[in-house]
């Protein structure tokens, strides 16, 4: 067996272990080393540090502290890496923590983080979802079992200073242009709840107040949030640091493309098993800016859907000029509409979207104003029929059971 | 067989022919009369009507007269067919014209229309396709050859005249923001080559200077320029108007997620095989305000793919917030640089994303600032290995090759 | 377009058409000549050259001749092609002709070919399968619908004088084993009804006594009955004579792995868009004896199974050792019991797995005494639920329909 | 998580485990107790319960004992199943133990077994396959890598004293027309080496003297070695005796269809994760004879293939009538003469095809006199390119590595 490199103690604060960290900086310290060839596995947090219970109380979403998020795994050294080569990460497998067999569902606050919906489902709502084997189902929402395509949500190498220094200034720039803005534009730097890894002292506390948060996808990948992303994959990642500094965490059991319901997928603890290896100077032989992957051998085939389509004009029926972030939403909004018709609530039609493998395709980006998204359903993943017929469509749900939502204090 | 219920005639103008129109109004006569369950043929222009040429000349794509477009074949009336109903068409086969066994794919001119990346090629080009039986390869862009997904860019039922005055409304709002841009925001009603089929005099004139254009897609489906909706799917659109008037044209032999090229994807002249049929009052009962459609169950299976991360800051570095259409364009952007280290030029890659069975996924909209968008481009189109390995990527191309460019006058 | 090198006219006996044979024999004469890339269209009858018609009375199956089965359009020379080469033949396209959009199934007399269930189903019976577009569906079997496999059931080379005279004795030898046997254990040459193409006179004679009937697969391909052998396929085959001398013909629109039900799958006239090129000394380079082939990207995803298992126990609970052919009988048979379950006949549901798409794996040939084979039911062909459920199954037809049945005279 | 119901050592002899079995028969007491709806796992050892090693030596292959075969775990008691039910089995996940991170395959000496091929590979041979999370690699077989399609290759009820009746004579019948062949024509009941679980005293003697072998499947499913029948899998087995009665074992990392080399798939020790349900009365309800079951939601997919056809004529050049078995064998002989080419031993070659996700299709069974089968080599497991082209084949291997034999003693 692979040895475990990092090990996360579900029990312990994240705080406590030394081979794990919430924010980008340089000179996080490398936690464990490597030889490129070698397979070993990591150890994770869930992406929360455990915030999360399972129960049938969304307040721990309402009052999730954000400022904690990603406890991540890492970094580790991969030796002879230096910036400019490509480092191949292979993933081998992803599991569960056996002590977790469960992963969590919600939907921020809108006063806290939010979500792609916000302005639709304002206040914290949480599902549970249990795993069965390679299947999940939630006794929040009944009528549905998937398979888990399992993936990391966030894995990436270490930012050289140039690089952070660049997010720092540009994410800045933006939050500035509305700085009241809830929620916020962007997630600046912030001491709180920082955690630099084995970094001590003054040293840790000026590369906390300097640190990127790992909240936004960059150049080094990072919180990608894609959900093809997963065990069977070969990913390609620019190194920018000596060692590269591989970290990794927010594993996911499932999740739809755009991961709208934000907190999150179904989010999970759990373990990957990784090999790694380099190509020398890779990112100018291939003229890599943002990492590449090939997709695994071995995916769900869910392959009958329900596609549907949304423009660019938004809810109040304003034209959006090409706004494909505009024509998801719509499309999501129409699923949504369409299955509130077999008995699902909103929310409950809102988390199925989150967490079940849709895709989210764009579509049209060129036919000037509108540009047009698909939302694709897969029909498989329902106990019932969920495709159309002349004599309309039949409750599935009664009504009875719904997600728990916490109200704003 | 199933009759040809419209026919075109290539080597004639499109204006002389009666059952074809190139404005949404709700006023154009219905061409011809079905009942729900006929199955039967239409045939249709390309979407410029003949305005492209089989030759190594781009000038005729730099001086596309594009009030002309889209040459739709249609209305076809369904008898019974009442506003709220969901009209089911079944796309049972598409072809190409025996005498039109090829297609074009171009970039506008900056000045004339632009495209997905006009900024990067600003100047008009076109490559020419011939078609092999299902497949599809150009003397322009050499390496490459693709099963066609052959599907009707633009399908879809009158409007009301509710619902066009709604769209030329939020249209003209937003072009009044800006009306100056070039190439500019939307594209008004124009009278300008408009053909509104039967529609003769002052009613015509009349249905001209209010027809909605037929470039963006809209409520009723419309140009959506989604490639998935190919033979084999079922469609479900919803009715506005008493008999449905559903038109159809702009196929596509083959096009990628986004048809970034604008001109467009593999553009063609050809005829459907389809079949009609209604959902009483489906609108209500399903909730629908867009068309939904299941997917044909026989697709090319390119099931190898390289995947290029995008992410929402743009080329000039500047962060944009959650802006899926920035990050897909990075993207794009990506894989181009990468496809140039085979040998391509950049003209060559950016036709390969356009008219390629490329997905445009939308894989993270929800972690501020940044959307991640992926590009997947099927790896078994190509001649030769375009996979990464650790001796870099080998010239397949010498360059003597590339897609004609006519300048800007 | 690609030039049509081989026409037939359905409306004139096969026999009139000099560029058609109906027997394997290498002084056949040429009928066309082509260069090594060129690709053109090629014209065949259906395998019995229009005996079978579009009605509801089985006795054309009943009383059809076997003898002039099958019709082939060819040999087609492939200039430069030598003894020794590999011939690579792309499909490029299959179609119906259009006069004869339609198809027929059938299962012969027991005294008269017979079939793999022939103990079960002795007298001949007849389904029609209408063409939508890809589709097609039947009036004698309700309640399903495929997309078509569309393939040719008989492709190959012509055999040189040795090859000839292998097959024709070790088919004699096992013939000779048991002469009397109803059907005969092989198809021995038989002048009766042969047509030799452009041969004449004494020569036409004399081939046509010693030419081998097309009905089984044999070393160069010939009758293999493989429905993957699609469009969009490349097909490697041995080259035993000057020129290749390729022929083709009994064109199926759809069929189940086995074609079990011998006349045939769904058996229709049409054509063929093919590419052919050269592999100098391929037969030695890659040691091939039989042909082999790459599927197409393009077929049906049928994903979704139900398997039906069957061991080489046969009937009458007699024990045979690995028999694959028993095995594979009694899982054909296990499926066809489940299917009366929702109202088939025993009829439309034997009929239902020579032409749909089912798979035939040989799944354990090592295990003994008993062979396992699976029979792949694919589910999406059905209008119902053909799943298993905890309340049983429900009758979807109510009887009123059935195969029509001519009794042996 | 759910619980382990049965356990196994693999430290120990299976023979010390009392919730494991080598025989079937009506008499060995039930296990563990479930109900219907649990959930749960199972451990099971490797078919041979540890017979063969991880090392470079196939004498542990030439002098296995087979009369031990195979050890399975269970039998599982199901509250309430009852004779005629069908027992639902969903296979949750599957896995290796953790301390037997590899798994073997081999060829029999035709001596003590044989196997498909053994009057071509008539001695011991032994490949290690090692596992790197869901893939599999082996230092005897360089250049392929494969993901796991892991499945029990023997899992089903406990027959009643009437079916174990009928199993014994028939297979005795056939045994007795040839009791000298050599690999015997059937595994008789044998006393040797049976473990009957808890059964004890002159009651096991009886039984053991009685049952039947584990060797072939039979109406209860059994030792089927179909390698769908994978995780996600949902399989419904008659029931014959109160309580069921499940057993299972013989796991298989990965197997191509027919199992052709014996000894056997990529066999392993390891765990199942299933849940059990019912269908009362299910059997006369859906007319099951032998088991039914619905593939995974999730496989490998490899979509790209070589597939080399073979008929009924087999090595020596004679006939047989429409012979499945000897069909398959002869594509299998083509395929192992072509990967020959590129450097493979005929001995690596046919590892591979009883090893990869090969598929073996049952093409044409009634082109009299020859059965037609293919064998679908995937292309994508391998390192290097292994398709046709004009320039012939180029060695991948240079012959210094070849999988050990251990001759005949």
């Amino acid at each position: 067996m692979a040895d475990t490199l990092i090990s996360v103690d579900l029990s312990e604060s994240p705080h406590t272990n030394e081979n794990v960290h919430n924010r980008w900086h340089p000179d996080i310290p490398l936690a464990v080393w490597v030889e490129p060839g070698d397979d070993f596995k990591i150890e994770t947090y869930d992406w929360t540090g455990g915030q999360i219970k399972n129960n049938d109380d969304a307040a721990d979403v309402r009052d999730v502290e954000l400022e904690q998020v990603h406890y991540l795994s890492g970094p580790i050294g991969v030796k002879g890496a230096e910036p400019g080569d490509l480092l191949i990460v292979e993933i081998l497998d992803i599991g569960a923590k056996e002590e977790m067999n469960w992963g969590f569902n919600g939907f921020f606050s809108k006063q806290n983080g939010g979500g792609f919906l916000t302005e639709h489902f304002p206040e914290a709502q949480k599902s549970i979802w249990d795993f069965h084997g390679m299947f999940t189902s939630s006794r929040h929402v009944p009528g549905v079992k998937y398979a888990g395509l399992i993936h990391p949500g966030l894995i990436g190498c270490l930012p050289d200073r140039k690089m952070l220094d660049m997010w720092n200034s540009r994410e800045k720039a933006l939050f500035d242009t509305n700085p009241d803005r809830t929620p916020p534009l962007a997630a600046l730097p912030n001491t709180q709840s920082a955690h630099m890894g084995k970094l001590k002292g003054d040293e840790r506390d000026k590369a906390a107040a300097e640190g990127a948060r790992t909240v936004p996808p960059r150049e080094h990948g990072g919180n990608c949030d894609i959900k093809d992303l997963s065990r069977g994959c070969k990913i390609y990642f620019p190194v920018y640091v000596d060692g590269a500094g591989l970290s990794m965490g927010d594993l996911h059991f499932s999740q739809g493309d755009g991961e709208i319901t934000f907190c999150g997928a179904i989010e999970m603890a759990g373990w990957l098993h990784i090999k790694v290896d380099l190509i020398k100077d890779g990112v100018s032989k291939y003229g890599v800016k943002n990492p590449i992957f090939k997709p695994s051998p071995i995916t769900p085939k869910y392959d009958d859907y329900l596609i549907f389509e949304g423009i660019s004009v938004d809810e109040t029926g304003t034209q959006h000029y090409l706004d494909v972030h505009v024509a998801y939403r719509q499309a999501c909004l129409n699923a949504i509409e369409y299955l509130k018709k077999f008995g699902y609530t909103g929310a409950q039609a809102y988390a199925i979207l989150g967490t079940a493998p849709v895709q989210g395709h764009i579509s049209g980006v060129v036919d000037i104003p509108n540009a047009c998204a698909t939302l694709w359903l897969p029909t498989d993943i329902f106990d019932f029929d969920i495709k159309l017929g002349k004599d309309g469509p039949k409750k599935y749900l009664d009504g009875s059971i719904d997600i728990p939502l916490a109200p704003d204090l």
